[in-house]
């Protein structure tokens, strides 16, 4: 290679700026000692900061972003990828597109895993694993953006966003309320409100449906978030709360811990129970 | 700056290898006319890959790990970042180390998120949610370690592994069957069995034991999945499959779908259930 190689052209070559690259130059010694490696170090990758014993984030960058586009995206990739997919790779996909940075090394792909409640377990629904990914990645308050979209997803009669364009645009989709934030809550309310079968093709439009109604409504609370002007729509119910009164943290029994709503289960009372 | 400049110093000053960046310079020529970027392209970023209209996962590279250590470094990071970021973290950061490549990039602050089965909200145990995330971006089969692991989590007595190094060596932890792979029915159980609060500091303890106990069996299962050795030694048990068979995929009823312990909540079957 000629001696003269001008730095500029390098740069140019390698296609990323001479402001990123004189950052990375800085960080990357320390690193090189260890292996050599393909990725620059950043603050945003790697193992958490360590504050006092405890793992702190960065916040990753995130700007404004249109709720019906994404949403749109996400119906789409549902199709690809299901449910924890379809969320989180329309909000990490338009991110990489818009802002790239750090969103060039996040794989979308890590997110195949949640489809149907992580691989047919019927766990927590991937729409919402995926909130609780992007949100604790982005979010200024992360536990403010998760209980507004998971009251949401157990409260709101979903789904309550239509794509323009879809797969089955003229498949008649019931809309019904999950009661849960679980894949085999959500799944077995929506077969019983609608009629039709838990792998039947309507219900995978359903579950679509509700993918693009997740990801627009968790556009527009993120969006509010990064405004600072945040407010929740969607609280914990005084019912769930009573119960907690009792039973979670701080109370009297404390002896369990969480926000789902607790009669989707507990169904049978005690006659005795206060 | 001398124009003079040595490619050779550049690299050296840059902290990576000239075999890493020759590579990077090649493949970010079209990525640069997006946009400035820090990250070289590789098949392990990005967007999942489309293959007839489906995301198809590129597998990310593994070594056998040694099971204990990595228990061992979940312990603590419990006590860093809770039960996602414990599993999640000591398996990324101790192939981070091991291996580099698409590892550095990847950021195990991730995780955070799945804190108490989702920022307290107790859903999926953290822990099961790291084993998912793990599973699907190593494993050559996703879905059988998963079923391992969260059959595992269900039926065990746990925990069942106590790593040399403890915040509380003293602290005797009882151990108890979840009956479940979700949080709030974990911890509850667990504190019916112990007689401890939900947010006592042997609930901390336990769970701290739990998340070591779950991230030795999952690097033991990717450690046989990755030689193809891997044996199923918790399959799904014969009564939840009893019940999958009339309401799982393709039975006569079809109204919902799982792998959970049905039981669990399903406690009140009338008297003519079959």
């Amino acid at each position: 290679m000629d001696q003269k190689f001008d730095r500029r052209q390098l740069l140019k070559t390698m296609g990323v700026s001479s402001l990123a690259l004189g950052l990375a130059g800085t960080v990357t010694l320390a690193h090189a000692k260890k292996k050599d490696s393909e990725i620059p170090p950043s603050p945003y990758y790697g193992a958490a900061k360590l504050k006092k014993g405890h793992a702190k984030r960065k916040r990753w960058p995130y700007v404004e972003l249109d709720p019906d586009e994404v949403a749109q995206r996400a119906y789409w990739g549902y199709y690809q990828g299901e449910c924890m997919y379809g969320v989180a790779a329309a909000v990490i996909d338009t991110l990489r597109e818009k802002i790239g940075g750090p969103w060039d090394a996040f794989p979308s792909q890590a997110a195949l895993y949640g489809s149907g409640g992580v691989l047919g377990w019927a766990t927590l629904c991937g729409a919402n694993n995926a909130v609780g990914l992007i949100a604790g990645l982005v979010a200024r308050d992360p536990m403010a953006v998760i209980d507004e979209l998971y009251a949401f997803y157990s409260y709101a009669k979903l789904p309550n966003f239509f794509p323009k364009e879809r797969k089955h645009p003229d498949m008649k989709i019931v809309r019904s309320v999950s009661d849960s934030v679980l894949c085999h809550v959500s799944v077995t309310n929506w077969c019983a409100a609608s009629g039709h079968k838990a792998f039947a093709p309507e219900r995978s439009e359903r579950c679509g449906l509700v993918v693009a109604s997740v990801a627009k409504k968790l556009v527009e609370t993120l969006n509010a978030d990064a405004k600072k002007e945040f407010v929740a729509a969607y609280p914990i119910p005084e019912s769930v709360q009573e119960c907690r009164g009792c039973h979670d943290k701080g109370s009297e029994l404390e002896n369990t811990r969480g926000k789902m709503e607790c009669v989707t289960c507990h169904t049978d009372q005690k006659e005795d129970h206060p």
